[in-house]
């Protein structure tokens, strides 16, 4: 089940509500990676801590280690991997194609080698929702061709990116069928391609908008295009989703792109940066961003984000997580996670709250986007 | 300053209670090691919630990384780390011997380059010292030479035993000397050196009581030696400690070896074994051990340890923290370090537990010795 609710908008900006069976929302939200079922560095103690209301899970990851048989063991990713609250799942299609030459697409799914252990595999929507239905996703994806941005060096066509996208949407209907006859009782997104082509993206939406899912998402996107032409298909495409669904932008992306997308509507956001980032020791801060192992913090007594309430920033000073960062402790990469994340789903948190001020006050939203701007710009002191 | 009661006995095992300025310690303890600072793995938070009341820190490695500057512009060691409970540094000496042949042992100190920018070094008592002063450990120990078992390949012969330990001797009074030089507020241990020698160990505990430590630690044991010799060594010299001072067993070990110290009057420990085995998949239980990547686990809902009441075992299944470890992944290292440490800790508290029951009830100390080797006889099921 799935269900969402519009509580307010500030101009095309909304703040709503998903309800699924292990809970709410709050929209718009940021969910944090955790591919193989763990947000990497965080216990899930800490990821409540730092706001999280929804993780990401890898279908392809977990599919191959630890295997399906295990997780059916225990009734689904949540009871094993310890987070009740809502899981989304991709559908594996995007590691499955950037398996590169080993893998080989057709019109029936992907066919590829195992890099775990060389097993000759076939990835299909139908396996793919079954998968999703065995790690008990609230919210599963369907399977489709995430359309590169560039082929052989080259920008994709308009038939090469026509052709994807009509597989896809084959894909997803085979998706949907699959999901209805497992009768799995949670919630399918489907996702618009198209590539950088705008005709595109709106056949791709109004043939998703036919066959009917519990939300609509954004694909291809934040994969190596240049910032304009994400810009463009993002204002383009965010609009023409059904008003009424959950709208998810996937794989993005840097503090200043969530609050574009918000701005555009967008109600979902996930990506690897935050905590990536601050395993290599790139932090994110209103004030912009901080390289934490650049010399200059050897001894800088601040926390990373003066003024954070983050358990690291409340802890620890720039100078510790250096140290921690430089002799590769463990306590460093999950620290400077703890940070980043909180300020991603802090900087959510302050969105829902500017677009519900928006209500009351004329222009809140808009002077919440200034701010922001003017803050990350100022640079890290 | 440091102070030490002793609150009960049971035969030779002690239940003491050490005074610090940052807070008592009840002995027997277990120590965590902090080698640049943090317990691997590990927040204070965690440290804390596992019922560690004091950790070690290392001189040499932290005199390196970060450097002492760094820590001075912090005013110690705690408020670098966050740790606010006692910390004792160990002098140095152990890890600038294992450098091997990079290093070269004189009067003075020990002349080696450094492992991180090849400068070149020079560790004495004094620097030593000096090191541990600006760490603001609660207990330091002195510089010493810690005798290896063997010497190219065959035991260390009585002679060199014996020239070591004098060399040692000769350093713990530079080593006092010059703590009393500093006016370092806080403790300094002396370490009985000698090898596998009895008299040798009566030749060096009379010459450090005779210059006078805060209390007095066996060092040289568990380092290569066959466990007959340690436990040999161990039951002739810690009888003979000072009986009003704390009393440290340097390096050790084992469950079974923490057990055996504490029976033969031993107050304090430090180990890297249940932190360093955690992170290779390695569990201590009240039931033996359980190597956790082992495939038989993979599927096993059950706890690491059934009955535990660690993080680890309270929220997370064998067969996760299983895929974590085979993963790589941070948290499965965290999750395991959380349940040994808590298993260590927890010995210790009911070994505390034992010698205060043996006050009302009579053997009640040999009954729970009895019962741990049963247990830990018994196996992971």
């Amino acid at each position: 089940m799935l269900s969402f609710e519009l509580c307010a908008r500030a101009g095309a900006a909304r703040r709503g509500r998903i309800t699924t069976a292990r809970g709410t929302i709050e929209t718009p939200v940021f969910m944090p990676v955790g591919t193989y079922g763990a947000v990497k560095a965080m216990s899930p103690r800490e990821l409540l801590e730092a706001g999280a209301q929804i993780i990401l899970g890898n279908t392809f990851h977990l599919w191959l280690r630890p295997g399906l048989a295990v997780i059916e063991r225990f009734g689904g990713l949540h009871r094993f991997n310890g987070w009740s609250s809502p899981i989304l799942t991709d559908s594996g299609g995007f590691q499955v194609f950037s398996l590169g030459a080993t893998r080989k697409i057709g019109e029936e799914g992907v066919r590829f080698a195992s890099p775990v252990n060389g097993d000759r595999l076939l990835l299909t929507p139908e396996v793919s929702m079954d998968i999703q239905k065995a790690l008990d996703s609230d919210v599963a994806m369907v399977f489709d061709e995430c359309t590169p941005y560039q082929i052989d060096g080259r920008a994709a066509t308009r038939d090469e990116a026509a052709g994807s996208m009509q597989l896809s949407l084959r894909w997803a209907r085979r998706s949907r069928e699959q999901f209805d006859r497992g009768a799995n009782p949670n919630a399918l997104f489907g996702i618009v391609q198209g590539g950088m082509f705008e005709e595109l993206r709106e056949e791709s939406l109004a043939g998703l908008t036919d066959i009917g899912f519990h939300g609509y998402a954004i694909g291809g996107l934040s994969v190596g295009e240049p910032k304009e032409e994400m810009m463009r298909i993002l204002a383009h495409t965010a609009p023409r989703l059904p008003d009424d669904r959950p709208r998810y932008l996937m794989g993005v992306g840097t503090p200043e792109d969530l609050v574009e997308g918000v701005a555009a509507g967008i109600d979902m956001f996930d990506c690897v940066l935050p905590t990536r980032n601050a395993r290599n020791g790139w932090l994110f801060t209103r004030f912009g961003d901080l390289r934490l192992r650049n010399a200059r913090f050897r001894d800088d007594p601040r926390p990373i984000e003066p003024g954070c309430a983050c358990h690291a920033c409340a802890g620890f000073s720039r100078a510790y997580v250096h140290h921690l960062q430089r002799i590769d402790e463990i306590l460093g990469a999950r620290l400077a996670t703890i940070h980043n994340l909180h300020y991603y789903l802090g900087l959510m948190r302050s969105a829902r709250d500017a677009i519900e001020a928006a209500a009351t006050v004329p222009g809140a939203f808009e002077q919440w986007r200034r701010e922001f701007a003017a803050n990350r710009a100022r640079g890290v002191v």
